[in-house]
């Protein structure tokens, strides 16, 4: 169908529908990448290039947003789904990889749970708060949706047990680095398996009429997945001196800081999906963000990590991993009983606002 | 309407029903409470007093789930849990408050924590025993029962994180202080956020004809929270010399006595509901009872206590935190599917029974 | 029905209903017995009575799920899961019996929790993703499935509550077997309340003609429950040295390879349950067997351990009863949306794989 539209030469009235708000926030996005770059190329302060590279990443996100809507109207939601998460954990990926090269394995570690919490505990809040205000209460009763909850859950069950082997003292405790490469892998291999089914086209949703052509949505998407692979480079440059300055702790600026901005792009798209009374899709995408890093992002570094002086292993601090537990199974219970009110938005944005206070102070 | 129905004197009829059977309890409970009374100011033997007190509550309890049904024909299944859940609350703040005032902190918090699980465990597995042996399997798929629950579990795992940021040495514990404030500002703010939801009419179901006038039924209402409020102070002064006399732990008076003691009010309710064939209001009021605690009454106190020489924290013991979280989610669980059985009444019961006994041991 | 069935002559057209695939079947299984007997009283390596003793035990496991599905046909699903689980865990309670009076209290321990692990993580996980791969997306959204699923999850965190008390040095940790035995007791008594539940007859659903009569089915059943009981006996008897030829700890001994093997009745035909497309009758099959372990099989084993020299308590290694309520939880999300897919399947199978990694290192 999508070949037949541009056969037809549909394209070019689709072209016309890039109007010119959208030039705007084109042109804007520019700017604020521009400005990041200028203050890491010119050696600008770091809490200034910090924040620079935040925004920038935030106006990245919302041009992904539009686009990854264009693109749903072409794909359906389950393949919008992936790509969008896909593009959306690639700055992740480069943050994580600078970040282990200079030996911060603590913060990636707190960068990937923080990842899954940010998105399964305060995005997802924050979507049902926005969606249900706006939209009363929404529902989502689809198979699809309840696959993604409950393959999140179970990712995230999985991820979790080396840490507490070690926690409660467990004889392979003293094998922490195998039974991690055992649980990347294994976690590896369930992605492989699955991945066919998030690249098959969604579940016959219907989708509004597409505004941009499939050219146009391509080029925005990659041109936004460059700028933002840039922009997080100089956001993990920045990172660690800023955090001196702020005197934040390395836990909190992991769980919290890097997870956030490495994940911007879901992150407003997720929310931007729900108030616009899509709640089918915005859980979709909220939830495969998590799913990727547990499945794909997770497995990929602690297996890179191999090649770096330092290991990353899946041994996270107990408490980290008992939240990654609790936040995954109240995510699940969430999603899974299909519908969203407001006030569940509220709690979940309060129950996350609790976690990241508990990592506030460091060691 | 309820105005209306005032000022064109429908209240004549009304007061004509208030039954023969229905000044017997009256005249009845005021007895109790004069008993409790006289054991408190004469000086009797603390045991004593200790039970007349209790029996006082639970005549009290069954008057103002008298009168609560009359409230929820007028007012709607909703804001009926509210104010009945509120009425309920009362005896327990005047409890923890002369507990803290006595530096019984210990009692406060399995108190709270107890309430929680009483009334999420104990009186949820009650509920549902009586309800299906007399009616069968019952539903309550309604978005109402469905967000109380989920609000309850996200409020209960909330209220968890400073306990396990304890347990597992996380760095927040040399910050407990802090952290239990930080996390009773977020539960309080959730709870005054979302109170307007609750106070609006319920979710439109049908109630029986109201027997009793709104003048009545407050009039009731106010006498019986007045008399529970008072009895429940005599049950306090009565409570930690008889603790010594019966050989129990203060833990495990605070986790089962004190707390059913002081949710007698909601349990007889809930109960009595479910065995009306109100599945629906019966899961709203007994879930209710325990969220109120979680957003209100355990935030309330932790504040308050400010003020007291011995400060009340969010760190409870470490298998009091698990057991809470763990219980939230087996009874969201058991709610979110919509349908009760008797089968799982009693299994929740029995694990009632195993969490009571594991706390009868002191240290 | 059945009576009548009898009465009636109806047997005899069913008898020739015994196909010559039947017989080989029967021909088979028999052999292999006979050959982990000869392995057994020949005094063979032990390593080979070991997988011969397992071999047959899978024989006799794939003979009973036929001879099951038949009585399926005859009593409903309901009953025939009953008959099936308590068959299936006579093995258990025998190879429990001769590991006990061994001393190898923590091999039981294991090979309990690894029971339920088996059956509500890795033989679900099998069953939905040969389900869904030969039936797409399965529904099994009856109140039967949910019930049974629902009374595992509190059943399984009933038990954990005694380690989690001595985890985290509750008071009750000094009095381990105390507890353990009232958690017995009270676990026993939910078993012999609910009981009548599960005898009477199944949902209703329907059930493909009857091939074998109720006396062949009878039969064939008592025969495979006898043969069953004997290999599982010799197979306990080899596994001692086999653990220790084929360096395995005891944990993982246990936790995996007699949980399986005692479970392989159940295992075989909950899979070959959900290729047949009925989801329903797996689900109450795989998780019945769970639940049987949990409220029959651990209690009984308590309770008869008290007349042998070590006593077995409920007091397991954390990190062991953590899994167990984790994986339960997991178990009744899975189940409780009311449909399986394939993805769920294979990412459970994952999480039993990690889990069992856990514990392949010894002490």
């Amino acid at each position: 169908m999508l070949c037949s539209e541009i056969v037809h030469g549909a394209t070019v009235p689709r072209l016309a529908a890039v109007t010119r708000r959208d030039w705007i926030t084109l042109a804007v996005t520019a700017v604020l990448v521009g400005i990041a770059a200028l203050c890491h190329f010119a050696g600008a302060n770091e809490v200034a290039t910090f924040f620079a590279a935040a925004v920038a990443l935030a106006a990245l996100a919302h041009l992904v947003g539009s686009a990854t809507e264009q693109l749903g109207s072409h794909l359906g939601s389950g393949s919008a789904g992936v790509v969008q998460s896909a593009l959306g954990n690639l700055p992740e990926l480069f943050i994580a990889l600078f970040a282990l090269s200079d030996g911060l394995v603590q913060v990636v570690q707190f960068a990937l749970v923080g990842s899954i919490l940010a998105n399964s505990v305060l995005v997802l809040g924050i979507a049902f708060t926005v969606g249900g205000l706006r939209n009363g209460t929404q529902r989502f009763d689809s198979s699809h949706a309840r696959l993604i909850s409950t393959l999140a859950l179970l990712a995230a069950a999985t991820m979790a047990i080396p840490s507490l082997a070690n926690a409660f003292h467990s004889p392979a405790s003293a094998h922490a680095d195998a039974l991690s490469d055992i649980c990347a892998g294994v976690l590896l291999v369930i992605f492989v398996l699955t991945l066919p089914t998030f690249l098959r086209s969604g579940d016959g949703e219907e989708h509004p009429a597409a505004r941009w052509s499939v050219v146009t949505t391509a080029t925005v998407l990659g041109l936004a997945a460059l700028g933002a692979a840039f922009t997080s480079d100089w956001f993990v440059t920045a990172l660690t001196p800023a955090i001196h300055t702020l005197h934040m702790s390395q836990e909190f600026a992991g769980l919290v800081i890097v997870a956030i901005a490495g994940n911007a792009v879901e992150n407003v798209v997720g929310v931007q999906l729900a108030a616009r009374n899509k709640p089918e899709f915005a859980v979709s995408v909220i939830l495969n963000s998590s799913l990727q890093v547990a499945l794909a992002l997770t497995p990929v570094l602690v297996l890179l990590s191999l090649l770096f002086a330092t290991h990353l292993t899946l041994v996270f601090p107990t408490l980290l991993a008992l939240t990654l537990v609790i936040s995954a199974i109240l995510g699940a219970l969430v999603v899974n009983d299909g519908e969203s009110q407001w006030q569940e938005g509220v709690v979940l944005v309060g129950f996350y606002v609790v976690i990241a206070a508990s990592f506030w102070w460091g060691t």
